[in-house]
């Protein structure tokens, strides 16, 4: 089997390390193996495999010789994306920097695969509470179409990054010893004002825009309507902060143009490859974040019909954000490009 | 001014010690206080404003001279709510036992006070995520007609009561000590399966019906047509146990028959008593369940236009469930009764 050379960009944060899990897990046919971060990580040793790799400071020549590089997200992505094309490396994107560009795959294996014979070198990953709505999403929209979509989110912290989970561990421990909490890192590092997410709930990820809803929420409707090729699609989104550690849950409400019974779209469900039904009430078995935990899956459950409207259904769907909303998506695009013989 | 003879009954649970706090904090004109409670707290002693009680045992003799008698929720009810009507009490029950009897007025002082005059000795107090909601609709709905609602709840688990906050305190401990965590209450005591909700997150509160929707599902629709006199109004609800220790919140979707501007409802939730706006996304300014806690108000924030429906807004709502949601909302019911004189 042919091996590649792979760069890590962000090896050191919460996704760069999954991708390393990921990658021995899946015993991902890798030759060279390269762990890139910021000046601040460089010199970091890391043992992988059996292996110690020293982190090396990302620069514009630091994807000589590679064939896939996986970036692990943040601003960087801009600078460094178009200098590993260059070098003749194919580009998995996890930051927000090109998923709205229309010479960009913005891709889910299970979803939107044929998106990629388009690339141009780039293939962006999608926001990690997109790529979980989709996953349910699009098995159901195969039994109907899609009128409208309402979702509320439950995020974990993880979402937030390593700072954001040593955070609420570090609140957690303060108000178990009676000490005085800190707050520095959530809703976000950069933002003027921080909240305790311990105990609490934030009605905000990312920066307001001008609608008044948060770069998260108009990414869910955005990335939602550009992977699923319906650029009208009518999705709302109100997303929120929770203090869980890893697991994103999603509440949502589908109003669709045709009737779909609740056991079709169970079915439906089950059949879908990266989806998996956990929908018995009578067990009182429904997902839950800390089991979905470290798991593939994106789990879908609490099926039901929405008398409010002529054709509803609503749903709760849990996944792994690190997973299967950032590492796990990014390398299973890599996994289906070599397949397709789609890099070098 | 006239002074009145007060019960509470399930004076040791986490409603009935929220009980006594506001009638100390509102100066509430009693006379004579008889705390009541089941065979297991008989004879616990409280102190209360200066003075030392005994809890008794609930009997069905347990009220004569009774003017008001506040249930604190619970199974007792069907008992002992007739019992104290008898008696000459007016009843201001919080469990679900009466809530949908069509004698039997359910009511949020704030928005249908006129319900009382129909009292036949019970009013009902409405389930806590139903008050929260509906003290956020009134003043939308007074703008123009609702069409539809969609709400996903973000649950405390105070709402389960004493003991689920001390399941939520001793598993965090546990966490931080790194000992096995137990789970013994949530979803609820009765139920066969419990689940960790220390940084996890259960989509079940109460027993599933029939139609895959929980109790307490079922509750915020049924009982938010009965209050707002709409019994067809659709509206369709997620409930999801969250680990908070007090304060409800949920996200809120709301159809509307007309156009409603976000600064009509945000001048709408701001002149109407008991709501309270907070909603400033450049000061970063929303609700939080930490910070609504211990308050009286309803708090709204997060307003915005949807535009994947016609007359659309979303809205972040957080209050304070023991509060206006259980026993604040139950003292307003009898102090509005008293100011109009239809006690004793």
């Amino acid at each position: 089997m042919k091996k590649y050379n792979v760069a890590i960009m962000g090896a050191t944060g919460a996704v760069g390390q999954e991708f390393l899990n990921l990658i021995e897990e899946r015993k991902f046919p890798f030759a060279e193996l390269r762990l890139l971060a910021s000046s601040r990580s460089a010199g970091k040793k890391i043992a992988f495999m059996g292996k110690e790799y020293t982190v090396a400071e990302t620069r514009e020549d630091s994807f000589e010789g590679i064939d896939i590089a996986l970036f692990a997200g943040g601003g960087a992505s801009k600078t460094f994306a178009p200098a590993a094309v260059k070098a003749g490396a194919v580009v998995i994107d996890n930051s927000s920097t090109f998923r709205m560009d229309k010479d960009v795959p913005l891709v889910v294996p299970e979803v939107n695969p044929e998106a990629l014979k388009e690339h141009k070198g780039i293939i962006a990953n999608p926001n990690c509470s997109t790529i979980i709505m989709v996953m349910a999403l699009k098995p159901l929209r195969n039994l109907a179409p899609i009128k409208r979509v309402v979702v509320s989110t439950y995020q974990a912290v993880s979402g937030g990054g390593k700072e954001a989970m040593a955070e609420l561990e570090e609140q957690v421990e303060a108000i178990v010893a009676k000490k005085p909490v800190k707050a520095e890192i959530l809703p976000g590092a950069s933002l003027k004002k921080h909240y305790q997410i311990a105990f609490n709930l934030i009605p905000q990820i990312d920066i307001f825009k001008e609608n008044l809803y948060t770069k998260e929420e108009m990414k869910m409707i955005d990335e939602t309507r550009k992977i699923l090729s319906e650029p009208d699609l009518r999705v709302t989104a109100t997303t929120v902060r929770v203090p869980v550690y890893r697991s994103h849950a999603e509440s949502v409400n589908i109003e669709f143009v045709e009737a779909v019974s609740v056991e079709a779209a169970r079915k439906a469900i089950t059949a879908f490859p990266g989806a998996a039904l956990n929908d018995d009430p009578d067990e009182q078995a429904y997902p839950m974040p800390l089991f979905t935990s470290g798991k593939d899956d994106v789990e879908v459950g609490r099926i039901r019909f929405d008398e409010s409207v002529e054709h509803g259904l609503n749903l709760w769907v849990c996944g792994d954000q690190i997973r299967k909303g950032a590492a796990l998506n990014a390398l299973q695009i890599a996994e289906y490009m070599i397949e397709h013989e789609m890099i070098g």
